[in-house]
């Protein structure tokens, strides 16, 4: 039973309509960064004997983030708050799960722990860049729930553009489990790319997709980093003759011109949720997680 | 005994002149930035049952520099280093000692539990701003040294600056015991002035000042942040007709174009240490470290 | 006449939505910036003889935008452009628009000289920050046109909020002009406070306001900096008993985490325009500028 | 004949200290950054009819640096200055002195008429990154003069470096010009390699280097920017069996860890100059400013 939201300073507007969702009070702390970097965090409500949800996104300036969700967290068990749980709508360095070279920072698990041992009880996540790892529960040593946002990512798609004929695709192997359920809501087929990663930006897809021609695609990823993949996928697309190419994802990084880019090969639009605040967080992930911390 | 030194990115020619001092390797860790803020380690150098002393600075962007610390010292244990020491030149978010409102984080606390629990055995700090803290032993669990370099600082301008008469000055209270060292080795008197703080800049000084005349002053102090109390405690020298006026300090961390109010207030000259990189850090903590390292 | 609407990095899906409204093609430049702060740019599109709009905010990073909008003109002009017409939806520094201290930098004076200078034939903004300027006539020697995206805005909140018997509050007397237009919009009554400026961020305001009691309050103001007025504005307003508060700004220039202060200090919901990108831009300005920008 | 040093900003301490060195006063600007990116600037002192030289570099954030210059040198003209001489220690936007591909930002070009057109009569520079231009003077059309820190570097070398039978490396063709100077001063031989730009990063090497074998090698290059040069160059050093490896750059622009690649590479050490303040600016251009500037 959560009994207060907090307000994370990356994810405010998103944590005041969870909590007026939830029929919960928001915790609003006061959050400075001093001219010298610091961050200074006071909580002004009572917290005692609370279960409080954190809601926090990691995207942006992870570290920045990261030390102030450790100052919250800290700070709201020494103000004796029973309980602490995560909210993350966009956990940041789940990339590294595992030691690819040697002598590698497995960070994916130390920022687990991080969490952890500040004080966090329970964890809430939405489309974790979850690889290697079968379950969100494999990161944490805490109770975790990993969801999923694209059917509300999908539903507002099939709301507010008129689509021909539309296909789902998804841009690479991992991308199936997302086009599969945007195809569904989308009430249409789907497929996946395959794709190979050079270096840090480029790809090279090798799939035949003959199937788009002609018809609307909606391209569905969990995440737009530097845009790489999207305008390869793109490029792919425009040559088999693919009729208009909306894009969408969960988490929009969006680093290094992405939108740029991404429109530039010749995306119609982009559509992306607010787990990360962006130009294209058009859909809010609010309801996912209304309905979902109380199932922790 | 040290076996190892590992450079931190914001320290990273200060470790390597440390290493070659004291005749040790310097394991120098990569360190990348990705585009969407996450922070890359590796570390190529056998470590395992090495006692590693890692050198790495605080002061700058303390969050991405305290996120890379982490990744780095969990890395260093995970590898199977024995013992991994800490050493911090400047130590960042020492202010916040104590809860001076309800509710806030005593970030000092805070980010010095990060730092043990991490897997941090022992700490070395440079001159580090404990003001309702008697020892750095009271801040740390794990064992703590607290070193000063204000001798290397003040031999520094013995030799560099042909001062007139020279009177060292410590700006307020706190700073009595670096003006007391500083005036020892320039073998001069100082004096102390008392300063009352208001709101985040603003200072005003109260002490009589008449002893400067038409002498060069030394003033000394641990940080220069955003120079406020730099620039008042000039005024008040100029009114009292001090000759040149040398500024000194040993963090140079320098927010809010410090440099350009200090000078403008009529400083003849600023110099730092390079526990923080400044256009103004002239003077190494190399040998404080070098020699101070062995005795943890 | 406008042929071509070029997409400004920081304005990029407004320019694209402004682009299809009025039925144009919309130039995506390449814009990358290099790992040592320089920006490129890159037009692959022919301009030869073209009139383009730039659309193009300033507000963010508004040096970065400045030096990107500088090279854009230069660059459309040197390619054989007939004529660029800036559409600026924040323009930045038009605080400064007189020398308030001898040697003060005039600086809305000086960007609106390299806006020109660039190349510049005419400028269209949305509700330029003019206080001692009676019209943007005046700031530019180009051909300049202010319109205003209050009715935009006050038609969102119409339509998205119930407000009990609702009044409209401005701030500031500057105001005064957006919360008559607002309270035309929303059909009710509006107040006007008085503010004096102590320093950076701190405000007094000596009005009455007991007119608010017990009736839901809109606050309408150009912009949002620090947040210091919408925080003094809100606890007036609570002292004198005013219902819901809902905060609104045209340009969500939210420095200085203004958001937690303005939800701390007790606002319902804040709500602003897209000429910033901001987690309160919920009204787009993009057909304010479709409707004006043939009037240039 | 110039009358007035003002200290931009970033070049603050070495442009006090060419005052001094040429006898002169120095103004210091007032220059604050405001919460929302906007730079303030204010000068105190009078400079009617004074001849003023500004001297600022325009490496670290290049946006910000020019908007500042344009806004200093704008005010100077204002307040009734007679002439503003620019001593640009860096020179950022060099790079792109043609239109390599169709549509092309020249960006060296842009940026040296937004320099002429504020009001600049004279420019300085220090080694400045011309490749396709033979002259400083064919980039800018008022009198321009491009000097070089490479003697002054390579001094500081030969007396702070006991190095055994050197050569000098200048790890592409346009370093010849650098290395036969610096070979000069420090009484030896120097060698120039072949360099292929792969992508932003990469550079491949396809000269013999067996001439340094058991020989300590000086590198000297005008910019470090990422590293990636410099690593390869060490890389084909180390293979060909050279002794130590001391890196050398006029302007150490550093992005992208390059100090952490350089190290871990192998480099012995790193000088560079302060045209870029950074950690291993070591040797300062204040004598050739102070030279040179008399010669404009």
């Amino acid at each position: 039973m959560v009994d207060l939201i907090l307000a994370g300073s990356s994810s405010i507007m998103l944590a005041v309509d969870v909590a007026r969702r939830m029929g919960l009070d928001a915790i609003i702390p006061v959050v400075r960064k001093f001219p010298d970097g610091e961050i200074y965090v006071r909580i002004t409500k009572a917290v005692e004997d609370k279960s409080v949800a954190v809601i926090h996104t990691l995207g942006g300036n992870p570290n920045d983030l990261l030390i102030e969700y450790l100052l919250v967290v800290k700070t709201l068990k020494d103000l004796g708050a029973k309980e602490v749980i995560a909210v993350i709508p966009y956990l940041a360095y789940a990339r590294q799960d595992a030691r690819f070279k040697e002598g590698e920072a497995v960070s994916a698990r130390i920022i687990a722990e991080l969490i952890e041992s500040a004080g966090t009880s329970k964890v809430l996540t939405i489309d974790a860049h979850l690889h290697r790892i079968e379950s969100i529960d494999k990161l944490f040593n805490i109770k975790a729930l990993n969801v999923s946002a694209v059917p509300e990512l999908a539903k507002y798609i099939a709301k507010n553009y008129s689509l021909r004929n539309p296909i789902v695709v998804g841009p690479d192997e991992e991308s199936e489990q997302w086009a599969k359920v945007a195809a569904k809501v989308l009430n249409t087929d789907y497929i996946v790319l395959e794709k190979k990663r050079l270096g840090d930006e480029e790809v090279i897809i090798e799939s035949s997709v003959d199937i788009v021609k002609n018809r609307d695609v909606v391209i569905v990823d969990d995440i737009i980093s530097t845009g790489g993949t999207m305008v390869e996928t793109i490029h792919k697309l425009k040559e088999a003759n693919a009729g208009k190419i909306l894009v969408s994802c969960i988490h929009p990084v969006l680093s290094a011109n992405a939108l740029n880019k991404i429109l530039l090969a010749g995306a119609y639009d982009i559509v992306a949720t607010d787990t990360i605040q962006s130009p294209v967080s058009k859909v809010t992930v609010s309801p996912v997680i209304a309905e979902n911390l109380p199932k922790l």
